[in-house]
């Protein structure tokens, strides 16, 4: 039998005729329309599962998009890895600012770009691919369940509850992920933080029909300047959220952890470079790495209203809306805080209009433990894979369900992400590079080598 | 021949199958794709002059969509009515919100609803018929010029141009227009100031690309959020515009004025309760036909960025936008309006953002003295068909090109609208009361009868 490497090399381009196979079905989950795609997906992944060499794999029906499942038991007595990841992926507009189709994956400078490439249809690629070489090669040392969703982009509501359901089925010692990034491939990094979400849709509504801003205007109140106006205010001139209580539960690190937070490599003018912006902005009294690691925010995700079309209308519109995201940290209550965001935006609506908020979804913020035998085994495999010991991160972004798995199925996650900054996942023109995929595919591989060891000492 | 009450009863069914002929040409102005309909309606306009009793009716080009010139000269020697109009009209969206197609007129409890049943087809359309009366009875009492243009809702730019090229052609004594409202058909009156108008896009660009808000919230620019910070900073406290050197020319009219303009009669509960709103808004020490009628106001007329489909998507857009829309008085000048708002706007961005604005229309505020012969002929034309003296009002609304007339053929215009507040011109279910259209082409017909005596004393 080859090697992991010289496995990789052999079938590179069968793996990655597999992989746009996947890529190409356009699953995204938050567009009704894409129902169909989201069943065709989960059946390539559980024929993806048998393929690699799963005793099983079944694409299970849940309240939303199934749940694909597959496993290997090869002795009961053994200690299980669940691999979880998702099928589904993000809207793809502004579609004008593609370069090349979204769901046609193409090969640019050493790139895949397609929506999907990386999160996460590339990344929880790897592990189906590392399972492959591991039954082939007949070096399996555990067991391993792989549990792969259809919403983790609008919130995995089912599969929470298929979670509670099924706790039995799912007994595991680790939950393996692969969905977040590394620093760069010179800088191997395992991601030991997640911030929480809580996301809401506010619409303000003025006069009950759109008013011609002439005939109209200065008499009564402008739903679009009232918006803006509010949420203006939920920021206070230190960029610090001004929604009441949303800082009461954060958990404020002491100086020695903010420093460790501080060690991890970061060049703020690449940075700017690369998102071709002159200055940072955020909170006042806080580095860019804390700010998008370790302290809650609020952005606006979209704002829509009026004439948004060639030209001009003078018009007053009856309604203006906006989509807003608050990104938690550890001890944050996501439910707590969408309730706080809600009665603090209807307390500031002026007299002259009416507001409605919607909740649209959220999620807890999670840690990981560095000292787990899981994160040893990973630490193990990224540094004999990349070359370098890779260093503790806290990530910005959100994946709700890993705190969720360990409510429901008291078992912790190690966040192995192979993606890197600059894919642009969620955005135009998304890609996964080929060196992220296949050392990827080593580095899981190696996962497992170490992973048994690792429990053991 | 019958009397012109006669005249209109007898035809009634006619003068509706071309008038809605008229409308179902859907002459959108400010988008691309209309241009041919644009002609289309110019076409139609020309033939109806002519069947109306014209000497001639051509349609003329212009650098932009063109202009409808149509004749009557029974001797060079009389007084000439010179009747301005617009073939254009605006866009239909958000279509959802019409109980009927746009472009198909329907009467429902007496009133025409379709995208320009108001605006001006159809007060514009008075003009043809009163006309048509007029030449069919042998009493037209004075020579009459047509000028009816394609862009008025884009800003009468080409129009413009063509006046100052046909001065010669256009000579009148003065110009007669219909695109206003009246209080009521209990209470007619006649529009003598109309406010000015400042019209610009603004775009405010944060990183090169969409970014996820997760990866990245908190640490940069939000667009969107900087966008709301700008938008919301453009009035104080007291509502009034912080745009530096906004008031400047604002000319404060005394306590006598003011009253006389409050004695229109103005009911604020009616007024509340038609537009669904439990409160008015608006600059602090006016009253509401105050804040319409003689003070300058900034209006957000269109707002979008990042995402604003179905569910959630959690970015940092690159890029937002606004329009907005300022109402100007006479003596601002709306080129130094433009140009101190940009010049604010751009002074107002925070680092970590670059702004945008581009001015997309502009036109002058207008008053008219009540005391010309031309506005004694209106009065008494109104008061005869609508049985009460018509009061004089300041109107919100602008018609740029009523302040350009003046400036370049140096004509006054009156501007006697048959439109009501109720008619929602601008916004879905536009209509247009066939009490307005009937009474209207009745009064016009009353105005001619009335001029020359008027101009005589």
């Amino acid at each position: 039998m080859q090697n992991i490497r010289q496995f990789i090399e052999t079938n590179q381009q069968r793996f990655l005729d597999e992989l746009f196979g996947l890529i190409r079905i356009p699953s995204i989950s938050s567009e009704e329309k894409h129902k169909p795609d989201m069943v065709k997906a989960a059946g390539y992944w559980a024929q993806l599962l048998l393929k690699a060499g799963a005793d099983k794999a079944e694409v299970i029906p849940t309240t939303g998009n199934p749940v694909v499942y597959g496993e290997k038991i090869i002795d009961p007595g053994l200690p299980v890895v669940l691999v979880y990841g998702h099928y589904d992926v993000m809207p793809v507009d502004p579609l004008e600012l593609w370069n090349s189709p979204p769901f046609e994956p193409e090969i640019r400078d050493g790139k895949i770009y397609a929506r999907g490439a990386d999160d996460d249809k590339g990344q929880c690629f790897i592990h189906a691919k590392a399972f492959e070489y591991l039954v082939q090669s007949k070096t399996l040392p555990c067991n391993v369940r792989f549990m792969i969703e259809g919403e983790e982009e609008i919130g995995s509501g089912p599969l929470t509850v298929w979670c509670a359901e099924n706790k039995d089925m799912l007994k595991a010692d680790v939950i393996l992920v692969s969905d977040t990034t590394m620093i760069g491939h010179d800088a191997p990094s395992i991601t030991c933080g997640l911030r929480g979400i809580a996301y809401l849709e506010v619409e303000v509504t003025g006069a009950n029909r759109d008013l011609h801003s002439g005939l109209f205007g200065g008499a009564v109140a402008n739903p679009i300047n009232v918006l803006a106006q509010m949420i203006a205010s939920l920021h206070d001139e230190k960029k610090r959220v001004t929604v009441k209580g949303f800082y009461d539960d954060v958990i404020v690190l002491n100086e020695a952890d903010r420093a460790e937070l501080n060690k991890a490599p970061f060049d703020q003018n690449k940075y700017k470079q690369s998102l071709g912006i002159g200055h940072m902005y955020g909170e006042d009294g806080y580095t860019t790495p804390e700010r998008i690691g370790i302290r809650p925010t609020l952005d606006v995700c979209g704002i829509w209203g009026g004439y948004t079309g060639e030209g001009t209308k003078t018009v007053i519109p009856s309604k203006a809306y906006a989509k807003i995201s608050m990104r938690l940290v550890p001890n944050q209550d996501h439910e707590r805080i969408a309730r706080l965001f809600t009665e603090h935006f209807l307390s500031i609506a002026p007299d002259g209009v009416k507001v409605k908020v919607t909740a649209l979804h959220g999620g807890q913020a999670y840690v990981s433990p560095t000292g787990s035998a899981a994160y040893r085994a990973a630490e193990k495999a990224l540094e004999t894979t990349f070359g370098k010991r890779p260093v503790p991160v806290y990530s910005g972004g959100s994946i709700p369900v890993i705190a969720t798995f360990e409510k429901v199925l008291g078992i912790k996650s190690i966040l192995m992400g192979f993606g890197l900054d600059s894919d642009a996942i969620h955005s135009p023109n998304e890609n996964f590079s080929l060196i992220s995929l296949f050392k990827g595919i080593e580095s899981v591989v190696r996962f497992y080598e170490n992973f048994i060891s690792c429990l053991r000492n």
